[in-house]
């Protein structure tokens, strides 16, 4: 192999692999990363008009979906690849798993690719954590999380480490679910409260989320389990046929959106008229429009998941990496640009 | 590091390098590769109706774009990450570069990531060579190649093995780029003409091919240099703003294309109207509609590139791949689906 040309630096991109995911995550600690997500995604949602928006380009089939989520800022651009399918874990797979890329826009050359199922579960905490900053009711303690599943301890301690929850009163249809989710989060600080039915986890929390996984049009939050003044992170209802709120609920509800186009298709507001009102929750972070009016207003963000986020999450974990990763040889870099036919030519082995 | 738990099989997915990308085609041997993909590409395009469509998702800046091309046939989803930045050479970097992604739709799982600017260097000549197939004369062996850049020898040898071309005469604004070119094809069989001016090199040429870069409406080829009955593959023209021929000559010729709506925003045609006359080169190949009518025709491929070409070629390459694959840990593969913060958590390093 030593007659071979070996790869020019340019043409060598890190790899964050799930191995070097955990251990970034573990070294600056699961908390304080679910804190630093949460402001830079406040920070980017600040700085809306500065992105590219398109609604995610969605790849559907009977069972499942794979989408692509592509932004940039101008000088940095991204894109994820994430798939939806809910038979997965019959089979002992993930539901969802996804990795992404960080870009130059300059040469368009990538600066790292990245596993992002992992990294993904920590965004999506970290958004439902910023919509409840600053929508939530003050001084709200009690957390309701339905659906126990992939996402629910981050959410948990996404809200535990940016808002001040101290409790979760756990549900989910299978308490296989709601044990190990309990198990989990066992020495985290939280009470933890595993409850016999969607209602009974409801009582007394002044934030519920909602992270359930079926495809379908579920009704995991009925109109009368829920009372004034509470603030509801809907979180499971993400693609089109998928919901999981009552749409007398909706009625009731002040409901803040990501991005409006993909949320009319994909979020729970699919259910409603296309001019049932929304507001953008970045423009509540701008104070371009009102967030919560006053204690008795139902608050819900009918959270999708959106491209920004994912450039934040892969601008924030760019930032981590530190020398030593695994490179990958991706780029083909002749050395004449133009020469990548001579390139080809030169790495046929020499005969014997 | 013995303590930490291992990736799963299921956490792997192959990466095929650079470096593995031209170990596969010397294995193969670059014009069986080229034909294998002609036949191929013609194959895929004989069932379009099966894919999945989509325009390219584009983000442009003042210098460049970078684009997602997705499609699925229902059994398979695959997209590619492709970059033009014209300028990039300046700084010895590639003006294209890409890699792409072949999944299962059935799960969404990953089953290859590969590097693709070798390999659309392929595809994107296999698909000249398909057009030539149909369209170009009968006994067509001479062919003008303007524009000598990374693409040219590709162009040329696919024309060669597919469609029995034996002369190339080349031209490019920069003498030394046909250098290159014609250094690179020696003892290629080819006979290698190289020529002063665009319209020299047009001379008893029955295939002229246009692969330029510049990005910019540039007019590589006037009317008055092209006569009757010749085939012109237009490569180079792909993106908004970025053209090679005058559109007095498209007005003279029947035109085919691959994908109406995204050739009418990035082909030769975004200069003619909306109701320009144009056939799709798939419906050539079903026989659906007429090919070249007369010896006397001017008939233009207006190649940009779609993504059921690089779904092919994706395909061709996961045919290709033996064991013994660099693998890739990326995706999450906890052993209870449902449990990936247990994952997380199970991977700190024991406290010593």
């Amino acid at each position: 192999m030593r007659d071979l040309p070996q790869p020019s630096a340019q043409a060598l991109v890190p790899f964050i692999s799930v191995a070097d995911m955990m251990a970034i995550i573990h070294r600056v600690g699961l908390e304080a990363a679910l804190r630093d997500l949460t402001d830079r995604i406040e920070a980017d949602f600040r700085r809306w008009a500065t992105f590219d928006k398109t609604a995610r380009v969605a790849s559907h089939s009977d069972i499942g979906v794979i989408e692509l989520m592509p932004t940039s800022d101008g000088s940095r651009y991204a894109f994820k690849y994430v798939n939806g399918h809910p038979a997965n874990t019959r089979a002992g797979l993930q539901t969802v798993t996804a990795f992404g890329v960080l870009s130059q826009v300059a040469t368009g050359y990538p600066l790292m690719f990245a596993e992002m199922t992992m990294l993904t579960a920590l965004r999506t905490a970290a958004t439902s954590a910023l919509a409840a900053r600053h929508l939530a009711p003050k001084g709200a303690r009690v957390m309701a999380l339905i659906g126990n599943g992939a996402q629910a301890e981050f959410q948990a301690l996404a809200l535990k480490a940016v808002c001040g929850i101290d409790t979760v009163r756990l549900y989910d249809v299978d308490p296989a679910a709601t044990e190990k989710c309990a198990r989990n989060l066992e020495g985290s600080g939280l009470t933890v409260v595993p409850c016999p039915s969607a209602e009974a986890a409801t009582l007394g929390a002044q934030i519920i989320t909602t992270c359930t996984a079926d495809k379908r049009n579920a009704t995991v939050l009925h109109d009368n389990m829920i009372g004034e003044g509470v603030h509801i992170n809907a979180i499971g209802g993400d693609c089109p046929g998928k919901t999981e709120l009552a749409p007398a609920l909706l009625d009731r509800a002040q409901t803040f959106v990501e991005f409006e186009p993909q949320t009319r298709v994909e979020g729970e507001i699919q259910q409603m008229p296309a001019d049932y009102p929304v507001a953008a929750l970045w423009q509540v972070i701008t104070g371009a429009v009102e967030g919560r009016r006053d204690a008795g207003q139902i608050t819900l963000f009918d959270g999708v998941g959106f491209a920004i986020e994912d450039f934040t999450a892969l601008n924030w974990l760019y930032d981590q990496v530190h020398a030593g990763s695994q490179m990958l040889d991706v780029i083909a870099d002749p050395d004449d640009p133009r020469d990548l036919y001579g390139m080809l030519m030169r790495a046929q082995r020499p005969k014997a």
